[in-house]
């Protein structure tokens, strides 16, 4: 019998050991280590890093809860989804936008708009997305799935440059579509739309449709969903996170007209999960189908979130040599300070100067490094948990500066 | 510009595609096409083949579940648990097991006990473990995880060989042990214990503990976790589903003293699922620390058990050519019949022949292929969700067939 110790490994898959701390985890952290000064110093800090929402979840959500809890809904749930949530699904695609060839089968519910999209990255082996992208899908999702992902460049002004989309796409796998979009609040606009499905459908490629900010757009615009395109390579992924105030409840949905790829997110959801509680799933059902109270307490989430971007919007404007595109969805601001960082800098530090400026008075933001490589004098402001007398604080605060 | 239209994939990544729907589900599916014929003929039928738990969650946990929510914790939940939840499990595992090296960084929570197995296969390339094997573990988490996995059977009497364990664990990352053990119900000793974590450790090999049915253990026989173990190759899993009757709410947790492996589970536990809803963590919290109503539950249901285990084994002993290990742990018999297979039977008819002869007199069990490719002259017949006198029916007709 052998005798000698075999050292116990200390790296593991790739799958796991590239994964990214997100750098906006680390950002919070710094800001709690400063909060403390601050304080001391009889100011607060205005923290515009975070993309939690300072709303109660309604409370005919939490009741439908309480309810699906006493029906016993407490046994192992159907992964993919139980059949009522995915009908409440189907019957609120149908209402909302009109969309009346899905079926229960096109559904799978899944741990948060998270899981959908963590598993829907696991498909592929190559992707595509617009820069900038969403700090999770670059740090978490690309090294979890192993997948290469090449990022493609909005225009200065967030406008989209078909021809650059149609060379990444080409040879790939998926297009990553975050609309509305963060970190810039845009909008996508229906031709838009149409053409970057167009052109991902005469490659082969699939279009992931990231709709977590649905139903918060401004300005009386529209949002066009992508689960309304009757085609095979479109997967849209939906969350009550952003709607309904339930970031912190993890249910979310992916809906595809591809059966194949819905029985493997199944799949993945039953392996990694065994799926989502179904007293959850009850709640999220009754958001969809109680239609009055779900519609009042939206309407004045966005309304609110509407006068904060508003506030920070008319706050900010004319800060000579900063560019602000006006989010007409989302709750985040996306300004370019490049005309205002010393043009001999460059790297990590360039990378971080806007940042640790407004840090200096207090202000916590997210520099567009986070958001890939593109877009690094950006900063990110989001106004999703901050009242707007906050949000004037830090206007005031970001002026002392850039004023 | 390029017209040709590139045909869509059809196939997708392995780690999807490989994953295999659990047999147990496709048995279930049967079984409700089989209902109807037996309910006709004025039958109904006896199902052996679930996991499920026919007993309610205990109250004093629901309670729980809705102070959580009214507390407002619907916020975003901190990926790997809460603090309040991982302290309540360094607590849980003094007092229960007298542990006290543990620290909160020790705990990973998790979308059940299932999510905690999913990442921790993830970790690894090559594994091995003991036959039969629990069949998620088979069919999802080793094609998910893309592992090369080795089982090393059981004795007959379901002892542990530990020179085929040493030879199978030679040169791999981890070996997977389940105790108590589905579908066999075999308690393993401390000495077993002792003996396997030796060879895993002289060897440089994780010891991959799931503890699923730890509470459920008869005759007085006493659980030794391997979180007791001070060592950084050990991982436990534990989870609430069964000892709380919590199987549909998706809570369970890892403990290690390896950081490094801690780390990268709370960031697979981020990157899949963001997390579990810090409401159903707080309920967690309190099926830990409500210990008398917890206590008093918990002793009802392992008594429920135990009489269900001693009607099933009671009725069935004797039967000529049938080899019966009594369970010691978890809701699981898994009989041999293979004296009564007929000689010339081979392949899946002869795997599925016992299950079929069940079947035909209303009788469902999952026949051992579904716990690999030893032990398949066995069934696995559960207990979880039967009633004494369902059982003593069940056992009557398994008389007339086997009698």
């Amino acid at each position: 019998m052998e005798r000698t110790s075999t050292p116990l490994r200390t790296r593991f898959s790739p799958a796991l050991e590239n994964i990214r701390m997100s750098p906006i985890v680390s950002i919070s952290e710094e800001a709690r280590e400063r909060a403390a000064a601050f304080e001391a110093a009889g100011r607060t800090l205005v923290r515009f890093q975070r993309g939690e929402i300072d709303f109660p979840t309604p409370a005919h959500i939490v009741d439908a809860l309480r309810e699906g809890v006493a029906k016993g809904l407490t046994r192992y749930p159907r992964s993919g989804g139980e059949g009522f949530f995915r009908d409440a699904v189907v019957a609120r695609m149908k209402r909302d936008y009109g969309i009346d060839d899905l079926d229960a089968e096109c559904v799978v519910a899944t741990c948060g708009g998270q899981e959908a999209l963590e598993l829907v990255f696991k498909l592929f082996e190559r992707g595509a997305g617009f820069a900038p992208t969403w700090s999770c899908a670059l740090e978490n999702f690309v090294p979890h799935a192993g997948i290469d992902f090449e990022t493609v460049p909005l225009e200065p002004d967030f406008s989209v440059n078909l021809d650059r989309v149609e060379a990444a796409v080409r040879g790939r796998d998926f297009f990553y579509l975050n609309n509305p979009h963060n970190p810039t609040g845009k909008v996508f606009t229906r031709e838009e739309l149409d053409a970057i499905v167009e052109v991902c459908t005469r490659h082969g490629v699939f279009v992931v449709s990231d709709e977590a900010y649905e139903q918060i757009v401004y300005d009386g615009l529209e949002h066009h969903t992508l689960a309304r395109v009757p085609q095979e390579n479109v997967i849209s992924v939906f969350t009550f996170s952003k709607t309904f105030a339930m970031t912190g409840w993890r249910l979310g949905y992916a809906i595809t007209r591809n059966r194949h790829v819905a029985r493997l997110l199944r799949l993945g959801n039953y392996t990694q999960t065994a799926g989502v509680p179904a007293f959850i799933q009850y709640a999220g059902a009754a958001a969809l189908e109680r239609i009055e109270a779900s519609r009042a307490a939206v309407d004045a989430m966005r309304a609110e979130f509407a006068r904060r971007r508003d506030a920070l919007c008319d706050g900010l404007e004319g800060l000579p040599g900063v560019r602000i595109e006006r989010p007409h969805g989302a709750f985040y601001l996306f300004p370019d300070f490049g005309e205002r960082v010393p043009k001999d800098l460059a790297g990590p530090e360039r990378e971080r100067w806007v940042y640790e400026q407004l840090m200096e008075v207090g202000v916590v933001t997210v520099y567009g490094a986070c958001f890939g490589r593109h877009f690094t004098d950006h900063v990110r402001i989001s106004f999703s948990a901050t009242p707007v007398e906050v949000i004037e604080e830090g206007v005031a605060r970001i002026r002392e500066v850039f004023g």
